[in-house]
């Protein structure tokens, strides 16, 4: 029955969502819509990731929804830094490397071990993935270490950020080459694909990717939908800037990822749903942020890679204890339900800045 | 000989040590009588942990051994906290972490691997202990970064202290479920417990938990009596507060798990030996730690979790070099100087501060 | 042809660079000869290294290799320390642990990735070196956080950097013990032991250690004649004295260790690499550091052990990142990129404090 309206009400509660945003039709009813037009595009989403990594492998699966996914958030940060609110994108980007890390990986390893006792994916993938993020805030930290306990010039910030950027686009790019091409088979999940073997995808190839597109397009565009009703109720609830970028904004903004990776986990297809959340994260890390500081030079604006230190002790801890967990290349629901509860202090603690 | 002669001994020490303390004997008195049971209480305890891990398997009877070891200070620090000593149960609890973390678990490896070449233990066991004493230093780093670096008032302080505390119980009990329940088979420790096959325990299961409840208890007040004697040592030889809670109180308070735990290991259990270690830490640290906040409330106190910056870097070094050298799964007579040398390391640090 | 004309050209070379410094030609002069010089003397340190392994295995070779090499940092340092220079000295310090951590293995990783899919070296070998890597972050991070956060008087900072640089000698001494005696087949490489059993090495073992003494002496020489010249170029481009002390001083001097392990990779003999890269960083933490500590003490003057935050931060992120990297004891070309990487980021770092 469900199954049979699916469609139908994917397209109704869309164009529902976008009535009510553009004809302004109240915070709390745009609010509704949204909420319900993002759950059967998400469903949408999570069906056509599941099928490209049926024919492409679980790693260009999860790499494309994860880069459609953040798509979003780098068209949603132009705007920002056009309006030269720098601190703002900075919030926006912790929270969505943190979420990715922490909430969009741990819900998933909650929800999928609590189906399966053990969920394995591919081991070596977590280590490169593990040293690839270790690069990540190495980049942010080194930098803001320097500036902030020496005497450095805001010009010399600049040109180091500047530095910095191209240096992590320039490993960025080298990690697709050897992950798509040189070192393609070593990283594939041998242990999902056998398991998934029996399943027939609902669709062919090119239908599968085109529907990820339209399915991530739409995903996107609601959760920003979504995130225009927020200043409303942060307003009302006296939220902060700093915690609404790095949670509120974050938790919408990366609804694709979440669904996608939950209900994946839940198809024990744990290598995919990992390939999104920290694929996700490592992409912002490696490649989104640092874009954005050429994007700012391009407005005639300066925006550093400087991070302040408690993003960057965020951002630090979430590495620390996603990458301890997942070494392993093994998750269970105890080592999603840690994942979720670092979120927690961490939501806490910005919650009280 | 000496066989035949231990449990007389073992009666007639503690009674010595009980009078001595009781009548006030004079502090090398009460201290030479105190050392003497403590060395025969604590060969009593690691005959009872033996033989308990015998029946309901290493895991159970480390677990036992330091839950009623970490009883002891937590009804220290209860008293401590009546009289607003909130330093020093922090130093004590700082010092109660990196003892079992360094102290403890490198004097086993030592002992142990003296004996035998390499000694192996449940991997799949090190590696969520070392995601959860990751999650504990975040839960003592984040709110302490926090509080440090922006403004936060004494009251929201305590407020993040409060949440975090729950939340750690709330991990914590989790980890019970997990470790006891539902993954208990994949963290058990197939290695020792087939070693330990041919040997027969000496006691019954009923008797050997009733005799390490004994112990314990024995154990635990005669290192009480220990601790009185120490200020007299401690003004004698002119050592800081912060010295004495964190070493020396440590030392000789965690009396229990070092003899349990190095014997354990000579007898080539080296899971056990690491299961009271970390264990122990854990325990201190995800639970003891947290209840502490609570107990402070219910005396109308206030004892937030924000732990000073030495103290945190003491934490986070011993959980670092404890975590990458029980990773994977096995230790040798260096890896437990290692331990010892980093413990050696900051205790010259904390004695000149 | 060139193989017909390499040792005479080494020969040639060599006495060409020597009375070029000596008889003060001019740096540009002196700068060229000794350039020439030290390529043909690397090869032949390179050769020599090779040889030694395959009779004593790669742990000694590699040992060896790195052992020469600091002889020359250690004197340099001796000298430095004579001034009074010791901000140069811990500059120079730093600059060779990240060196060896970040461009040596990182080139070696690269150039032998470029040939071999994934070069697989002894995991419990680079398991042991991360601990031992981790110990000597601990023995420069904890004092110098006591002496930036704490009020301890200069007295009590040299009695501490005292204490800890003789228990790191400890520390070094039972490594040495451990890796050459006790566990001796435990941390060797059979891998590529194994696929070098085909060559016959060119020279008989007591004349390849001599050679390994006699080209690392060749390049001691040349590349101390090489950091001559530099003061003339940092002049000229306007460089600091730490940004010349932790990258040129340092590149140039850990000319012995870069040219081997690079061939060595080449070769498919990672092991190899890796032990020089790895166990020269860990020599100068764990022995060189420590040992200049007491040379000052004879001098009559004090340097202790208290290294700059950024100097800190430097080591610390290097010892990170390369830990990661191989503790799965495999490389390939994407982790040399990765460590290079770092090593740019952290020289751009320096470059502008």
């Amino acid at each position: 029955m469900l199954k049979k309206l699916f469609y139908p009400l994917l397209i109704i509660t869309f164009i529902l969502s976008a009535l009510s945003h553009f004809m302004h039709w109240g915070a709390e009813v745009e609010f509704a819509f949204a909420g319900l037009a993002i759950l059967f595009a998400a469903g949408l989403l999570g069906k056509a990731t599941e099928s490209v990594a049926h024919y492409a492998g679980q790693r260009i699966g999860g790499f494309l929804n994860a880069t459609f996914g953040n798509a979003a958030e780098l068209i949603i940060a132009i705007f920002l830094i056009k309006e030269g609110l720098f601190e703002i994108v900075k919030a926006s980007l912790t929270g969505a490397i943190i979420g990715n890390l922490l909430l969009v990986l741990g819900a998933s390893a909650l929800a999928g071990g609590l189906k399966y006792k053990e969920q394995k994916f591919n081991d070596h993938l977590a280590g490169q993935n593990a040293s690839l993020m270790m690069l990540g805030i190495i980049a942010l930290f080194v930098p803001a270490i320097f500036v902030k306990t020496e005497h450095i010039s805001d010009e010399n910030t600049m040109t180091i950020s500047i530095i910095v950027a191209a240096i992590l686009i320039f490993a960025y790019i080298g990690w697709l080459v050897y992950s798509m091409v040189t070192h393609k088979d070593m990283l594939e999940d041998h242990v999902d694909t056998q398991a998934s073997h029996g399943e027939k995808p609902a669709w062919t190839k090119g239908m599968s990717i085109l529907l990820l597109v339209v399915a991530t397009v739409m995903v996107a565009f609601i959760s920003e939908w979504l995130v225009h009703t927020l200043d409303t109720f942060s307003s009302r609830f006296g939220l902060s800037d700093l915690f609404v970028g790095a949670f509120v904004v974050a938790i919408v903004g990366n609804a694709a990822e979440h669904s996608a990776a939950i209900l994946l986990a839940m198809k024990n297809k744990m290598g995919a749903a990992v390939e999104i959340a920290v694929g996700s994260s490592l992409q912002i890390a490696l490649f989104v942020a640092p874009v954005l500081v050429f994007v700012s030079l391009l407005f005639g604006k300066e925006m550093d890679l400087i991070f302040t230190t408690i993003e960057l002790a965020a951002i630090g801890v979430s590495v620390l204890i996603a990458t301890s967990i997942s070494r392993d290349g093994a998750t269970t629901w105890f080592e999603g339900k840690l994942l979720l509860i670092v979120y927690v202090i961490l939501g806490v603690s910005f919650y009280f800045v």
